[in-house]
């Protein structure tokens, strides 16, 4: 029997219901002294929008379905791998937060981590937020996943600690980040390029700093639940389209946006001299691009028979206002 | 046919010549930009005594001998966790130094990372080693492996990951530095503790600190070459003795050394109002601490039918000048 289908607002509703209290029962270890634990909760649970796990269980769940498993089982699957991405979005904004590098002070309308907790405990808090991930993924039974709950076996598991390892590492978004910082001038003057960003530079950069997460959350969720190569390819191609697109409306809502809707200061990346899509293609040519690459991500799900929500969350992403 | 026996420093030479090589492998990956690549190279190359990976080859090598398996197939099984422990260290040195944590200007007698590259390359850049000694276990085949090498299967590899990850993490290594941190009062006012250690607080936060990674080192090697839970737990007890009888003579060390044998600032811990062994045992005191921990070391190693280099390692690590 069927259930009716939720509008897309309640589907995620519910998957966030579901990663928030993953995200705790995977914090709540007894031997994490105090101070760490408070500093880990406190960069973890501050709201966000939790999008990159969404994609790992919607895209477990689309998986799932082509071989008539429930959604039910594919959330449980997929939980550690949505628990991991999660840890590790959480750890890259407390250290690009840091004063060492982008300097951020608030962060979705909070103190960020190191205004709250200091330099040192923040960077910790990094740290372990990151290791934590890897260990999400490799204990049996995960400290993700509720009792009982069946696990991926253990090839499928080490190849999302590969996947997640290589989107996060000195490739990805760690070596996304040192450009940003070299093309910002943030670094010894020495080795800053100083220079700004052009398209091609400024694409790469956005596809190692937020893309290869995005990607890696989206396919950890298909081999979850064992997608084979030609589905793995599709959810893979569907997620770059998608992190490319959230990085456009991310600009344009920049320069749209107030700082109310953003939950940061609006019109920070003009201020800062850094390259945007609306720079380089103005406003209306970056809502094209957007779309384009929306228009993408479905042709790549329908090509690959995969159904579910993706699609919706695609078309979600370019409409929305935060 | 058996080679001639080496002494304890020729096989000590040659284990830390693979574990070069193997750093160097590990390191030489196209997709990571350069100035990234440069700092995480400097972090790891600057010498050392490469005493982790040495104790997860060791290790290895002595399980391997009780099923007859050759030292140089139980060497390439174990490459990628020696490698992967080593980034870890390093990534821990490189984060331990910066002026938000123990703001050390000197390691190893050179400039520490962030001196050199700036505080937030030098966070990436252990943010990078760290992540990518997880690669290093997950991915297949190893980027650490040299070409054509045997390697474990996907449930001892994924076993090693959630070794190191609970090693390295917010109850090993990150949390023992939390603590440190935070006896030194150098987290916010309001969050230190500010009172001294005590002596099972002194010896709790050794274990996370440096303790947890000397063990993982140990018990990744024997995993790696599929040791059976006895034998694993007999290089657990092993490990844990030695490193603490490591700590024990690094504070020895400290307080005897001079600039020149340590490569760093002799005295430091003492002018630092840190708590030492020296301090709450007296010098002889504290070298009979550590005599009774290799002792016992020995008898775990004895009682599991495990010879090979460890036993002489352990030996080694008490009569230490540097």
């Amino acid at each position: 029997m069927q259930p009716p289908a939720l509008d897309l607002a309640t589907y995620l509703e519910d998957l966030r219901r579901q990663i928030d209290a993953t995200l705790e029962r995977a914090l709540d270890r007894r031997q994490t002294p105090r101070l760490i634990k408070e500093a880990m909760r406190y960069a973890l649970l501050g709201g966000g929008k939790r999008l990159r796990p969404c994609l790992t269980l919607a895209s477990a769940e689309a998986v799932a379905a082509t071989a008539a498993v429930d959604p039910h089982v594919a959330h449980l699957l997929a939980l550690p791998s949505a628990c991991a991405v999660e840890f590790v979005h959480a750890y890259s904004l407390v250290h690009d937060d840091l004063p060492a590098m982008d300097d951020d002070a608030l962060r979705r309308g909070r103190p960020t981590t190191h205004v709250v907790f200091g330099d040192g405990i923040a960077i910790l808090a990094g740290d372990g937020l990151l290791t934590e991930a890897f260990a999400v993924l490799a204990e049996s039974p995960s400290p993700a996943a509720p009792p009982g709950a069946p696990e991926a076996p253990p090839a499928s598991r080490l190849r999302a600690v590969a996947a997640l390892a290589a989107a996060a590492g000195a490739a990805g978004m760690v070596g996304g980040q040192a450009i940003d910082l070299a093309a910002a001038g943030r670094v010894r003057a020495d080795q800053a390029s100083g220079a700004a960003l052009d398209a091609n530079a400024l694409e790469d950069m956005h596809a190692r700093k937020t893309g290869a997460l995005i990607r890696a959350a989206a396919t950890m969720g298909a081999m979850a639940v064992g997608a084979d190569e030609r589905r793995l390819a599709a959810v893979d191609a569907y997620a770059r389209e998608l992190g490319l697109a959230f990085q456009i409306i991310d600009d344009i809502l920049d320069v749209e946006g107030s700082h109310e809707q953003l939950g940061k200061s609006a019109g920070k990346d003009v201020a800062a001299g850094k390259l945007t899509y609306p720079a380089l293609y103005g406003l209306d040519g970056s809502r094209r691009l957007a779309a384009d690459g929306i228009a993408r991500a479905k042709v790549a799900l329908d090509r690959a028979g995969l159904g579910g929500r993706l699609g919706e969350i695609a078309d979600w992403s370019l409409g929305r206002t935060r």
